[in-house]
């Protein structure tokens, strides 16, 4: 790529710190950087400000290492959730994902990622531990495993089956199958097959 | 769109000033707001100031209203540049793509917008009579218009035209023709009718 000719080492500055975001090009960073000159001050210094404080102040929760702006997030903080259950997921956009459905009303466990040997990622890189010492110490009723469908997700389902046979806790698997509103045809063999063996008794209500 | 749900204010707010970016979506906005979150202290911390600074850092050119440091932009405080040539362009996005080229050793002038009646701009909203004023106290032979090809373009290119007509300056405009590359099938009727009309004479070192 050329080199473009900045009149203003600022502006250049700008552009090298935006283009340096992920899926964010060098074309992009400049129209991202012009936009912002053209706004009103305060409103950029809120911009910019807001991703400090971000940086600086975010926390995650004690408990299910979710993020949070508190020791101990609002989910879990929460009276009315279902203490009883707690959905393992790999990270915070996936409990984002859940709470979006609106369907779920229990506790999450946030691993911080998944066992993969070829990136190094190991069980004591993760939360494993932790989830171990909470199914011991509160009153689990039931642990959902929200992983991916990848070889290194169901390595750490396994992974944590194991840990937690020795506790009475119920350890269940969210359901894989034909998506809503996806025709049989594109579907994949395996997911399709899967969807064949759990197949559930069909009710006029169920969404 | 369906209300996500954030666990964090901190982390709302980011996705929030993201979002109000031009081309990002929320979804985009996340997804740099928790790549920011992974990053090291500082490196966030100098994206945001950098953010700020160029906002409430940055000047104008007194000269040729390209964006600068400092009073006199780097280009026309070149000793080095062609101080008889001065090339008309609407902002400095127009500098920039102009300087890429290093075609250009002259130097600018940026008007801030074209004539358009339709957005309420008119001549008196642009840098029409600093350059007219520029043209009378510097020892400027040449004015290059290179504005867009549209109606207004061609609008203020005349307005120009009849306010410098008075002063003994050459005015020109950039070629306009099939571009480097492109096949004639695809070239329009007025482009490539111009591009005949305008032809230039075959030179082997042409480039």
């Amino acid at each position: 790529m050329s080199h473009t000719q900045y009149s203003s080492a600022l502006l250049e500055k700008a552009v090298n710190e935006f283009s340096a975001l992920p899926g964010v090009g060098r074309k992009t960073a400049l129209r991202l950087a012009l936009h912002l000159l053209k706004q009103p001050e305060e409103s950029v210094l809120g911009f910019g400000n807001s991703i400090i404080r971000l940086r600086q102040e975010i926390c995650y929760c004690k408990r299910c290492h979710n993020i949070s702006d508190t020791e101990i997030c609002q989910l879990c903080a929460n009276a009315s959730r279902d203490k009883e259950t707690v959905c393992v997921v790999e990270n915070i956009k996936d409990v984002m994902s859940i709470e979006n459905t609106q369907q779920y009303r229990g506790l999450y466990h946030v691993l911080g990622g998944i066992i993969s040997p070829m990136d190094g990622i190991g069980p004591n890189d993760l939360e494993i531990e932790s989830l171990v010492k909470r199914v011991g110490d509160e009153q689990i009723q039931e642990v959902i495993l929200a992983l991916s469908t990848t070889m290194e997700g169901d390595t750490t389902n396994f992974y944590i089956f194991r840990k937690l046979a020795s506790s009475n806790v119920k350890i269940t698997t969210i359901a894989r199958g034909i998506a809503v509103g996806d025709e049989l045809d594109y579907a994949d063999e395996i997911t399709l097959g899967r969807s064949i063996v759990n197949r559930v008794e069909f009710t006029s209500s169920f969404k």
